[in-house]
């Protein structure tokens, strides 16, 4: 059994800093936490002294139960539950085996097990992400007035600023941020069909609940949620967002990376195996690959929300266990990758003005045409820009238009002069609000 | 052309009463609203007098460019706002038409109708939503006593009360509602890449994006999100959401209207082709098909937003609309199906009890387990529930046990007894917490 | 009804040119075909004179029923042949109405209906992928010694031909074309529960399935597939490949036309309604988003598949009809702008030149090292490219070197002479196997 | 580092018992088999003395890379091969250290190692649907003639038998088979941009990439598929159609042991943690769950076929390698856990019966309605149906009728009566075509 530890990340090269949050490992301690949290509810609702609680959070941290062998066996029952709580007893006293998940169903140690795992992983990717916020907006603060071409359909279109390229990344990260901070992540105690019929039996009081979800630090939510997963699948569309956040930036940093391109470098990049020139944006390349799987793995905790049937589902509950925390593995890889990425990016001015004058001036015919449509009309507009599109100067074929004698030509055509609120957007991420 | 109405709901057959909402006809409206809502921002602005904005709407007014001549001409510039924009400057004088479009992208017009789409068709859905709050809070108060088995893995579990399990539906009904509820629905002018500066050139000031919003009763954002489309994945996830939690509700009614089930009905069920006896829970079956299309549909969109490469996406932006429109039509027809459902939704209380008593007291299984464990010990209590599950009365059998001599055994395998919180949880949604 | 109809592609904007082979007209008549070939097929066996077939065929040709009628009627029953079929009877004299429908089943008509729709959409599109592979293989033919830069994880790694490039484009079309030219679409004659019990009660031999199939050109397939939806699965995978397939290709075209790289440009550029001087790649960009919805679209049919209870589902059948039909229209609208782009591809033979030199040599750094390496160790090679990485000239830095004094170092950094089976791989499509 | 074993199964409760063919530990053992693979090559074209590779085998048989650690390095290239090759290259005298990973770039190893990960993994589940089609055929064999209720839309419609039903399920299981029997797992050699040029430059005869294939066993296929994804799709889309023809088996089962069915039991229920009297079918419900996560993984790789941009993807191979190995495990697991199921699948004939009769009748009203519809017209039919519905006995209320004085009315109402070729269905299945 000890040979085949399944997963270890071979396959999954997204940094793997954070693994040992989501691991099987951190799985059975969270489950361990779990049951232990019900004890002390009991406790706190004056059921068991106290301290007999803390001898029996003393006894189960002496050593944990073997993972692969607990995988192994809840094969047979459905879930890992089933054969961890006579294992947990073991460890006790007869007279404490009693208090060892009194009243609760698989389900409650498990959900409650997930959301305690998700609470501890968003923590952490939440402070990645404050250093990937403070970052980006040094870089954007630093390239805020870096005039560059700006793309749309793969084209150069109108002029933008590489601040305002990197606040439009910010944007998206700090709305998903946002999303990832309110996210509700309740402790799960209703029973084997959501009633808590048994701990009333037991004579739980009503608080119980609450007493559960304060001991493990996790949200109180009044109504069980056994077959009403939003739970799970808010947090999953939240991690989702911060993914597509994550690639998009990162989907610009291949782009503005490419050998023809070179707008952007990571000094991060990995080496190939064959060959010797090349530096990959590695960093970049694997949030990518989280950005196109988190979204079907999302689409599956949904699948099963709809699916949720009856008092507990018969496949639907089963199935988000590994797609929720593969999720999570995403999050957090790509919060630390995104750390790792936006330290190391590096703008090569130059490159970005050789870029920008590629057109020879056609990147500002948007603005010329503006300007000049009242004066000599579209058509006349249309057969300057044909011009300069064979091969013309621009700025030379304007001046000599009569009708534009007035006009400062030179200025006209200088892409730092329509960069519109490029500006004002970086301002803004810094708290700045000229409007 | 006019023979070829590609999608009139013929493969659809979700209720088809706010279709008009999201037609290719709502969606050219909401086009021309949002050129209207330009102008009117010009307006607003001082840059034209409002009455001279008011003619211009008044000439658009009149008659509306034919759809699907449109949608023809959409496919050699890859939307439809560019052969759009012409049509609507030749309903004008000349000296209106430098007016309109003015210094907007498409993408602009068709982010921003695409928003008054999904402003317009949330808004209706809410109101379903209303009525299905209001109806269903009904239905679990009348049944909030009766008492039902719970089935966990597609068996009896333990009692719970058709109540109950009306207030699971709620719950997820009314938490994806406040997520519909709290929407950003944004509009969208940034110019071709997101600067403004078009709007800055033609003399626009900063306040345009704010006034443009306003004339359309949408949200405004302070941040372009051309590239950055978090307003179109949280929409998709907040439809997911209400789909996921009426794809619930239905499945439960689609299994407890079963033959051998027969608790609930719906009494609007379809006829058959083949079958005169049979009454098809034909609402319940198609809010599951759009509960099993809504998940994947959302996924394409976060994909879209992952890959929103540059200052325009090559692809995933044109990915968006049509998927986007079904996640809508998904969402009404779900609502106006759900409205009618429960509104059906008739309880057979001899089947539920009848249903009830089907494994003759081992209901209350875990009950006895509990009582009795402290008394007799877990293997015996195992034997006792082996020989009630081989066919012996389970009642008749505990009366049996000498150390059960002082329980009130009647009492005890009573479902009703073991109900837990069943009925608080029904009160907490009608406003009374009893804790 | 008529001002409302839903979906005529204004946000779909693939080319619409197959749109007739699939929209709701087309299913009617497809459902009205299926209805017939029934008809037909008692007639073949002998249970009803031919020629009456024929005057019922006659009768239903005359005038097709409205779709949006018709569309507003199957919600009821939640599909649209149970109240086709009181139509199709008031057509008929009363003698005739017992032969409409005889035995069927909704479902029998539909998924035949389904599968003739895929028949005649699948074989136009073949028809379109024809003239795609024929087109580019004279693209590759004729660009099979162009020598060029091949990219990597965005960077220049190693020359490669635009020869080799459009082989593997054709090979992923080719292998995809097989696929659907293989598929198995067959009719449905299975009875409300796929016994064929009412069919052989009517007096129909068991000859009565085949008979059907081959009155409408379909697959016979000798069991029910209700189901067992493997043929609509296949059929959603098979398109899917094939978006999969444009999608590369069409990726690869955004990515070589963009401003910096230039390589490719596809002369059917849409316009711009802000930028007059932009040409957008926006075949390839339809493409892509087809590519990009596709294979949720088919995930969507997995589902359904894996959810086929009972003998007929509870809403997993629904939900396939929609999906498919999209399915269909992105295959077909892949298909025919596809043919379009490559129609319209032209190679910039200049652009390719400069940018394969763009690294000064560096390009085949990996000949040089697999070449110097046993010379001059792997040490001093690696010193090499980092030298020349530095804005040295890798020629003249090799030409210094000693050890290499023997080497014709001209010809070890010509581009050309690195290119491997780059031809051979453009041969072989061909017909031409040089091995 | 050892203490994070990631993944060892504890949130996957599929039948472990194939995880060693695709674990970590065997995707590092096929990435070292596809390294020998490519030394073997050289040496069939007649490169390296045979005896000499295979003292590198030897060397590398010896003892094997630490997986974590391997893990851990691959983060920073992106991939685990460019940190194995130097390990593999230690291990061997200085010689022998240029045979290593000859001409080879790190797609070339793991896109072939997955392929043997795939190909082994196929073999063994292919074993396991061996078993289950000879059990589940004599499973419909012996069950050819149990009439049952056949269920439409949740509802009793007509009489079908457990054999036919049986037979649909072995339909599908066995199309999947076929499908997956004939895949193509082919090895990939293309160097760096799939022009094999390395291997020209190293003195490789066009025979090499034939002879690796040869050496590992894998299909020989004439292109390089670096970008070209279709081996990947075809062996994803394969897998999912296998989950989804054992996802329908489940489902089916899952149902008719419902307590209020409990037509069929599965013996090897799941016990619950909380629920003594409960026996859950767990294999039943894991497949499910297995076949709700399939297609979104299926559909991601798709996604990443159409996003395989360049010579080779910025993040689509990387999302490929995780999904395939999970999709490869969700099959593994399937079948195993359906080798199970129906080894254990028990038929209550009684409740069959019971069922059966449920509607007193009713079941056969299509038939009745078919018979009747002539004699007495439909009007009066559907007047008897409702009358029957109401409570009435359908027989009884039969034989009243004066116009079917003629008719056996016991023979009429008797559901074996009405079962068409479900024995037929089975019979095929067994080799008999009684056509």
């Amino acid at each position: 059994l000890s040979s085949d530890r399944f997963d270890q990340g071979l396959l999954s090269p997204l940094a793997a800093g954070h693994d040992g949050l989501i691991s099987d490992e951190a799985v059975l301690d969270a489950l361990v936490d779990a049951e232990l949290g019900l004890v002390r509810a009991w406790a706190a609702v004056g059921a068991l002294p106290r301290d007999e609680a803390e001898s029996i959070a003393e006894a189960w941290g002496r050593d944990a139960p073997n993972v692969a062998e607990l995988a192994e066996r809840a094969v047979a029952g459905g879930n890992p539950v089933i054969p961890l709580v006579p294992l947990l007893k073991q460890k006790l006293p007869q007279a404490q085996r009693g208090w060892v998940h009194r009243g609760a169903t698989s389900q409650d140690i498990l959900d409650t097990a997930l959301m305690l795992i998700a609470r501890r992983a968003v923590d952490a990717l939440l402070v990645d992400l404050a250093e990937v916020d403070t970052v980006l907006l040094a870089f954007a603060s630093h390239n805020r007035d870096v005039v560059a071409a700006g793309r749309t359909l793969a084209g150069h279109a109108v002029p933008t600023t590489v601040g305002r390229r990197a606040a439009g990344w910010l944007t998206g990260i700090r709305r998903a941020t946002s999303r990832l901070q309110s996210l509700t992540l309740p402790a799960q105690l209703g029973g084997a069909a959501g009633t808590r019929a048994s701990f009333q039996e037991l004579g739980g009081s009503t608080e119980l609940p609450r007493r559960f979800a304060e001991s493990l630090e996790l949200d109180d939510v009044a109504e069980v949620w056994h077959t009403s997963r939003w739970p799970v699948t808010e947090l999953g569309d939240a991690l989702t967002q911060l993914t597509d956040a994550l690639g998009k930036l990162a989907g610009d940093v291949v782009t503005l990376s490419r050998t023809e391109i070179a707008e952007l470098s990571t000094g991060i990049g990995g080496t190939s195996s064959a060959m010797p020139q090349k530096s990959n944006p590695v960093a970049a390349v694997l949030l990518r690959s989280a950005a196109l799987r988190a979204p079907q793995l999302a689409a599956t905790l949904h699948l099963c929300a709809a699916l949720a049937d009856d008092e507990r589902p018969t496949g639907a509950w089963h199935a988000e266990w590994p797609t929720l925390r593969e999720l999570l593995r995403l999050g957090l890889g790509a919060s630390a990758h995104a750390r790792e990425l936006v330290a190391a990016l590096e703008v090569d001015r130059a490159a970005v003005a050789r870029n920008l004058a590629l057109t020879r001036g056609l990147i500002v015919a948007e603005r010329v045409s503006l300007v000049l449509s009242s004066l000599i009309g579209p058509d006349r507009v249309a057969a300057l820009v044909a011009a300069a599109a064979s091969g013309g100067d621009f700025a030379e074929l304007i001046g000599a238009i009569p009708e534009a004698s007035g006009i400062d030509v030179a200025a006209l055509v200088d892409p730092a002069g329509y960069t519109g609120e490029a500006g004002a957007a970086v301002d803004r991420l810094n708290g700045v609000d000229a409007s």
